[in-house]
């Protein structure tokens, strides 16, 4: 069972609106902006007439409502919840799909969840332990349980009680018949926005991209700490705990928000861009192009290249299809994939001296592909520039353990790398040069990033992790970390 | 949410086995035969290595295993349970489909019902008020919470003790990665039986017809108030009360249950085979052919033929493939739907006197629908004989309200009833000659048979129904009601 | 290829309406009464507004319209025609479910046919000589290409002189934008009706009992020879040949068309019940029950049974759901499948000499299956008697070779099969039992029946497949044929 | 018929390969390659043990072949080819979906089509006349009929005769279980290119995009007349026709290939690098940003940008996954529609003068939405400056009749148009600087470009289309066309 519980950090999107005739479609267009945050399932809770109707199934958002007349069947409700769901495998059956939605006699109450609990077995087991039934092996049923077994006197007590017993990372959406709530960790580790649509009602989305699709105005971002209320009498702005310290995980401007949002202000495309710059004025490369990997690289790739004066080629480009093998991956499929995915444009890079910049480097497996790619392709030489620090510590709060197992950058050194890729060079973003680049003002909730990806610097204990954390240690290499710092990125004053 | 937890009075089948390397095959043949007391879902909960696995969808068991590899994924189980289910429209969510799993950190524990919890509304309040989360909207998950919040040292304590606070009647069947159990309630409401593989292993079912098709032999009836515990060590009988009384619904033996099912050592198609006879007797009439409504009313039919000596025809022919219209229900398409299933032979029935037999009405517009086809096809007279006395009293423990309120007995004199179905006589065999044709010996466990339905006595109070049961009273003919008799039937001694 | 064209006899229903605003539902319900004659596709072409569209597909009636809106796609066409599928594996692909449709600049033309053309690989061959492109590996096809490349000054006389070119048993519907076809061949193997809606309109189809399904009456048989068009100005019936002869194929009065089906003014269920009157009066046997093996050979049992004045029972009962195994077919698993479609009835047989009535046996082993079923429950003794003659020789014009090559009776003799299906005995009812027993009276198209599987006496010669016959004659038993009379069976005139 | 006929003007992709174990994995990865160039439906044909086999479905190529086995059901095949299908609605049934397959008693014939035939409607009329019957509504048919008929002595005289009949721009390939052919039009409007696997074998492809992703080298393409046989022996490059004339369609450098391929030697990523520098040549305008639409405008932004020295900026984020609104399209859901694709980053749009580069205009409605998207988004102005000539002219090569008919081009001014959209100002390409642009050297099959769409010179008469042609001239606007020139645009000597 452990591994199952395990298993289960994910990135995911939410999004929900009150008080709108096209509830179901406005939270069907938000999801759709907030697909690339999790592709292997989706669902939506919608409150027609007084009751909760929950519509969910595996795979992208547009597969799950084409099957029967999913959609048409929630139209006309009058609000709703939304998720998509990333996970890793094994954990894919339709139970941990959300919103979840449980029954009671008197009510319902429906779930979304971005995010990842940290002490979620020791709680599950408490919970199990005064006769909890789970349905899921997700740890987001954790807060609904909290939530009925509180003796609070009411609702909105029961959840803040609730709230308060959780640790690490979460962005909640619930919905009841009555009312919508939107909930923010203590350290905001993830990106939480409320926007507001011409017609006045209020929508709650993961990004703020979600918010252009549907026509909402962003009117603030959620607030570690707070519990947000929105029902018939407007929004209400409420907190749980007044011990709040803004960490916001810095992969959201590295990798995983989309390019036109916006988190605390900072656009996450011109974040990314002077990524690529700081990259350049720290790791510069004599070259004769600049190519980024799409689509996730080319923003910093646009700041690399304008910072060098270099020509920002379109080398590298990427098949808009989904690529499915539907056969056993060996190491040649894998390769196949990439190939797939990704191909090298001869014309653009044959007997040139390229930079390719990327936003990240996990195994290393993809890099060399892509740089065998453009050798075949003709390219002289291939400099690999990856516009964010090496990434050496587990994440608890989105991306999971057994990648982390694997991170090449825990486990070689910068020369070894370098050959692994297979390319000409290697070099990293600073985690100064990021956290310049992200540029984040401090914040009235805190003053920090999250950056222990790179560090090592967890900005709260990892409760169950603990022990997981020790044996990765263990097991990687220790004398290429450099000094993990443990004090926070000073960030400028707002 | 009152209905949605009334609606769900049902009648399903439920199927188990421990300890064989077939366990998912045997259990998909064993509904398979059980699938006439369900179609509207089925699942099979197996263990494979130790883990339980669900499969379940809604519609048929073939359509249902036959969607991706269903079947091939849990086959080289080791034990499993299965249930088909029967439920009223509006219910027909996943989440109802049984078997039910839950995980827990230390364990997992699936579980199917047949049956229907009178004091289901009052438990489901009581738990929820604990904490108690429901995934489902059906009566069954209770046992689950009962189970997990009782205090009891053992597993085995802990369900006898949640099995005793349960009211009505229900067969269960419960699954964890260490043992299969069955029980049965206090009064034996549905049949329920024990078999056994030729190679030992032990089987459950909800009639001895599914042993005969994994070529089970029938070991014995699972007793009311007994507890089976069967695993690697072998089988063990225990009970959870001794406070029992056998009231085995008529009904299965009417019309629920298969002919080739024997259910406390009488068989079903012999019994009817004697209502018929039974009927003849009390209701002779003059006609030149005996003509049965085909499947179910095929025994009384004999019997009745056999007892005038009049020739028992084919004047009905059934469709043996299930029609489906896909248009919305009216009065002329339920005439259709009629149609497509059965059809009059008009050589058979032209310028006869005909003497329909049926083994009930409920609403009557099916018979009628009969008795006009029969005339349109050249009958010159239709007698309708019915193999059941009149059906006048609302089932708890297999039938739906909603039916029940419709009742054509419960709410017209015999001669209103004669001209509404267009019939040229009606009669129905008495409450003595069912039970004289049942002919059920006295059980240890108990002395009699429900027939509440014909004359209202419930052989145990009916709790969360008390007040509707008032209201059907209020709301139908006292006048026709013979004097309820509030005495059991006495059996035949043993 | 040989192989492909080969394996495509079939025994199809087909099903048309012309000039009713419910055309297609009209359609559909009639399909589903001819459901049994074919089960392995279903389609409709229907004309909307004009234009005809087709929809087909995989599998039942039911499921295949179930799918998508297909049914509500063609709702409100004015005319139809319909067709169920039966065909032997290999074949199933959705280029040979029927009806056919071709697109032409001018017009278009849908096609259903329900038969076997004995010269279809002649004029395949000499069709593909001339240019013809087949989509499909269905015989009819042909007729498309035949009619196209008429050069007969009408599409009338097109499709007469397409019809002449045909050999074997064919019954065809064709449906134009401007009017519905039905032909039949000239010596009339398969049932063909056209009925009367009571608004007026014309319907066809395979068997009376479709009629009925749609309130339509019986006007008449399609008579051999005849081309019947239906259109706006009403029904005109034409002949394409004078040379016609009646040879209704007995397989239809025993096995194929339903019991409530009448042909050529006989009832199927009545000639089945004097099939078992005759078999009773030419094979008694001292017995103690009569037991039909349901539901085909019901009709039979019960008139063995009261020719002997036996109580006739319910000593199998079959399960009235659609069985699947998913399993790779082993001798064990068709003893499986068996054991799924049927069961004994302990309590019935126990101790009891059984006479087990079947109304035709083929390869054996499902009567031997049958034969041990009924042991196991306890039979003392049980005699096998079959309501037809023994299947020896191959046909032409509804059952594939495949199936022929493991005839049985063409293979062993009486005592070798008796021992075989493990009965007591075996006994088959008499060529001229068979005739005197559908008791056919003379037509004006013709005289006879066709009863070649029994005699090896084919009414026409048998073109491509003479080759194939001769193979089966020296592979099979010879001194076994009781000298196979070509003489036609003499029918009572009329 | 007329429209079902003249709907099917249609750009695909087509790929083949003969020789290799892993024929339909192969073709599979090539068409994924492909898939850009037609979403409506995916087919493969594939040689298993001598018989060809045939796969198809409607959707995306990953979508078909993830259903059942069917991408395992053909593995092991020798040789194989493979479509992807736009289409324009209506014409979206199954038997449209290529490659088409036709069975012979002697053979087998597959085929798989990428182009329009513009005497189409004759020939197939011609055909019917003979009788042929067509199964499809596709013009693609036509060739298989024709080949069929052909009296020529070998299959390739067949094949040649056939292809002589043929007018307008088709790349075929065909497949029969001893050869793999393929056949470029006399005009070679579309790319069409040969590549060798490491291993050997050959392969065939509309795009030298597909070679990279199966390893395969590039060996030459396609040319004009050309009939090229691959089988065991080897290559045979042979031609059909000598009179040929190159025109390959210059929309395909514009907007149909992939970046990455290479067409006739010229990369179509540098082709609209260049489209955009001279765009940025001929109508420079003071600005802030470019923009590009992406992703299929990127190249020619990245060109206008670095002529004019301004920032290139990632200004619109397109949604990677596809969108689908299942609404009836309205004017606002298409409003919709295009949000959920494309977004404005309002932090890099905000308060810029924006120059908004597109690679085409249609109807102008996209190009409205966009601009107002820019607008929102704080864009102070926005000047639309669109990489090709303005689009005034029908396609018979590519692009339906009925998109045609809305051209904004041919039917408003300059000015109309501008205030349309909404910009600021708004230009187009100059047809010289287009020519000058892609650079096509003069190749020894021709000496041209087909530019047709923007200047109405057609380099073949027009057949089947010359009535339409004439009824689009007369309602469209004259005064707005720039004396369309008859002349070729000279290319510059190779």
């Amino acid at each position: 069972m452990q591994t199952a519980v395990n298993g289960l950090n994910e990135e995911c999107g939410i999004f929900g609106v009150w008080g709108t005739k096209e509830a179901a479609e406005v939270t069907y267009y938000g999801l759709h902006a907030l697909q690339h945050r999790g592709q292997e399932g989706a669902g939506i809770v919608a409150n027609i007439d007084g009751r909760l109707r929950q519509e969910r199934g595996l795979g992208l958002l547009a597969d799950v409502f084409s099957k029967g007349d999913r959609l048409r069947d929630i139209m006309g409700a009058t609000s709703a919840i939304g998720h998509v769901r990333y996970a890793t495998s094994g954990s894919n059956s339709i139970e941990n799909i959300q919103p979840l939605l449980a029954h009671f006699s008197d009510s319902q109450l429906a779930l979304a969840h971005n995010g990842n609990l940290t002490n979620q077995v020791t709680l599950r087991r408490e919970l199990e332990d005064q006769g909890a039934i789970f349905q899921s092996t997700s740890d987001s049923e954790i807060l609904m349980h909290l939530i009925r077994r509180s003796q609070a006197p009411t609702f909105t007590a029961k959840v803040k009680e609730a709230l308060n017993q959780l640790r690490g990372g979460f962005a909640f959406l619930l919905l009841t018949p009555d009312a919508l709530y939107a909930a923010l960790d203590p350290h905001g580790f993830r990106p939480f926005v409320i926007g507001q649509l011409p017609t006045g009602q209020y929508v709650a989305a993961s990004e703020s991209a979600a918010l252009n699709v549907v026509g909402a105005k962003l009117i603030r971002n959620v607030q570690p700490g707070e519990l947000i209320k929105i029902d018939n009498t407007g929004m209400q702005i409420d907190h749980y705990t007044e011990a709040t310290d803004l960490h916001i995980d810095a992969m959201e401007y590295i990798y995983f928000a989309r390019p036109d949002s916006d988190i605390y202000g900072v656009n996450v495309h011109t974040a990314r861009k002077r990524m690529g710059a700081n990259l350049a004025a720290e790791q510069p490369v004599e070259a004769d192009i600049v190519v980024g990997v799409p689509n996730s690289s080319l923003s910093a790739a646009s700041g690399f290249a304008e910072a060098l004066h270099l020509p920002n080629e379109m080398g590298l480009v990427k098949n808009q299809y989904i690529a499915r093998t539907f056969i056993e991956p060996t190491q040649e499929r894998r390769e196949h994939a990439v190939k797939m995915k990704l191909s090298a444009v001869s014309s653009v890079v044959k007997d040139k001296r390229v930079v390719l910049v990327d936003d990240s480097i996990v195994r290393g497996t993809t890099s060399m592909y892509i740089v065998r790619m453009l050798r075949e392709a003709g390219a002289k030489e291939v400099h690999v520039r990856i516009a964010s620090p090496a990434f050496k510590y587990p994440s608890f709060y989105g991306i999971d353990m057994q990648t982390t197992a694997e991170l090449m950058a825990a486990n070689y050194s910068l020369a070894e790398m370098t050959a692994k890729i297979e390319a000409d060079s290697l070099a990293f973003l600073s985690v100064d040069g990021l956290v310049d680049a992200i540029g984040l003002q401090k914040q009235a909730s805190g003053t920090g990033l999250t950056t222990a990806y790179f560090d090592g610097h967890y900005p709260s204990p990892i409760y169950d992790y603990a022990e997981s954390m020790q044996a990765f240690e263990d097991a990687h290499l220790v004398d290429y970390m450099e000094e993990p710092t443990c004090k926070m990125h000073t960030l400028q004053p707002e």
